[in-house]
């Protein structure tokens, strides 16, 4: 995407807040952020709209055109029909043709994409990733999110589902996911944990051991399946990267198939602030 | 590829057996087989340019030249350097420039890629994949393989890593793989397990269904990261499919994290016979 006259809008529609970006391909001109309305299908549309009326009179005073919006959700998307399949933040958002109904409200053409994607996309085109062309990138924050960058875009699958990877069964006898396994090991509290952790507190050394073992071995079977050039880790997790990454990095290159391949494919760290999901639904349009 | 003057030659080489084809983008117009010589490198070679010598003759018999050499073997390999990096079945081979020495005896253009890759290649082109686009497969037999067909054309990674799909941790707390497991559960002995289990033997059949458990997984596994239109599955295995294929599918659909999406995905079998390999490594010249 390169700079023209027209700019377009990104939406990251997260379960508490969603937030806003007017964007003109490589800069955010302006930006807005209002609480999600958790139970009523239609005070969400209402408030994507409200949300970004803001930037749409932005881009009138610059005197450029919106291309259209894109929206980043949480969830499994069935791109062609613009409808969320699998919604777990916003359960009122199942099946629901999200872009679609936003698109009568503002008359702007409407595109949806896994909120996790959009993140990745920022961070291929514009941050960590922007020097490579095979990237994968997992989001660890309240759930695990995934998206493969390739060919300059992310990769959907036949059916929109690719890069659930946090649904990856990693422990088969009780049918635990990745994501299970995060949740068990973390208490759903990393923040906390990584506290202690900085005070030498050893149970929460040992919790972070046992969350690098688990990502060091997902790491190493995408890496199995895809072999990409890099992977990119972000998400609330990656301010405590020290307490996990580098261990991580090793429990991977210990599990990669050839040793040789193993030496060649780096984990990096996400590189753009909180924006990044908005300005990767900005991308999609 | 489409049917031209040129024709090519596939070798397909085994831990006990090498077998070639001469192969004319369609069908096989000769073919050969002869033992490996294990032990001794410069053996293989000898052995490689006496089994597609008679295939040589019988092109010029035909008035056609023959445009290169296709090398299918086990392992992960380095395709650029036309190396093998990780010979599991010939150790002799670990990284050895297998294509280059090939092509020093023969004189004529010589390719390498993985075993299992070009047996999915060949299933894709012409076997169970023909009509579709976007497919995994994975071949079950001594050990697991796999490799993944879009675009046209089997998917390397960007280091020649990719479809190591044996190797996908599923046990993380003991650190087993697919194979590990698979060889757990059937003792490497899965044809002596599929006839106990077609006489109702109690024990067999439990651990058919626990084979289909972990196959099942790993599929899903791969949908929810990959999402391919179809999965194809080949190798000695396959002959005894109605013993856990079924039950496998059940499995990989209730952990496809979409369930709309789950009920898209095919599992089909392997189509071609034994030159399945041979053909497919035919392909990649």
């Amino acid at each position: 995407m390169k700079i023209n006259n027209k700019l377009t809008i990104g939406i990251d529609l997260g379960g508490t807040k969603m937030s806003a970006v007017l964007f003109d391909g490589e800069k955010v001109l302006d930006e807005n952020l209002l609480a999600t309305p958790k139970n009523n299908l239609e005070n969400i549309i209402i408030m994507m709209a409200v949300l970004i009326e803001p930037l749409i009179k932005r881009a009138a005073e610059f005197k450029r055109n919106i291309k259209g919006v894109g929206i980043g959700a949480a969830g499994v998307m069935d791109i062609e029909r613009k409808k969320i399949l699998n919604s777990p933040n916003l359960k009122i958002l199942n099946n629901v043709k999200l872009a679609e109904k936003l698109e009568e409200k503002i008359k702007l053409k409407t595109k949806l994409e896994n909120d996790a994607k959009c993140f990745i996309m920022a961070e291929c085109k514009l941050g960590a990733g922007k020097k490579y062309k095979n990237i994968y990138g997992l989001t660890i924050g309240t759930g695990i999110g995934g998206g493969w960058f390739i060919n300059n875009e992310i990769y959907k699958g036949s059916h929109g589902g690719a890069g659930e990877v946090g649904h990856m069964i990693m422990d088969s006898k009780d049918l635990n996911d990745l994501e299970d396994l995060f949740h068990n090991i973390m208490k759903r509290d990393p923040i906390k944990i990584a506290q202690r952790a900085y005070s030498l507190d050893r149970s929460a050394l040992r919790i972070y051991e046992e969350f690098s073992k688990i990502l060091g071995l997902a790491l190493a079977n995408i890496a199995n399946i895809i072999d990409p050039e890099v992977f990119i880790i972000g998400g609330g997790v990656i301010n405590s990267a020290d307490l996990f990454l580098p261990r991580a990095e090793e429990i991977m290159k210990k599990n990669i198939q050839s040793s040789e391949i193993s030496k060649k494919i780096k984990i990096l760290k996400s590189k753009l602030d909180k924006n990044a999901g908005a300005i990767g639904a900005a991308m999609i349009v």
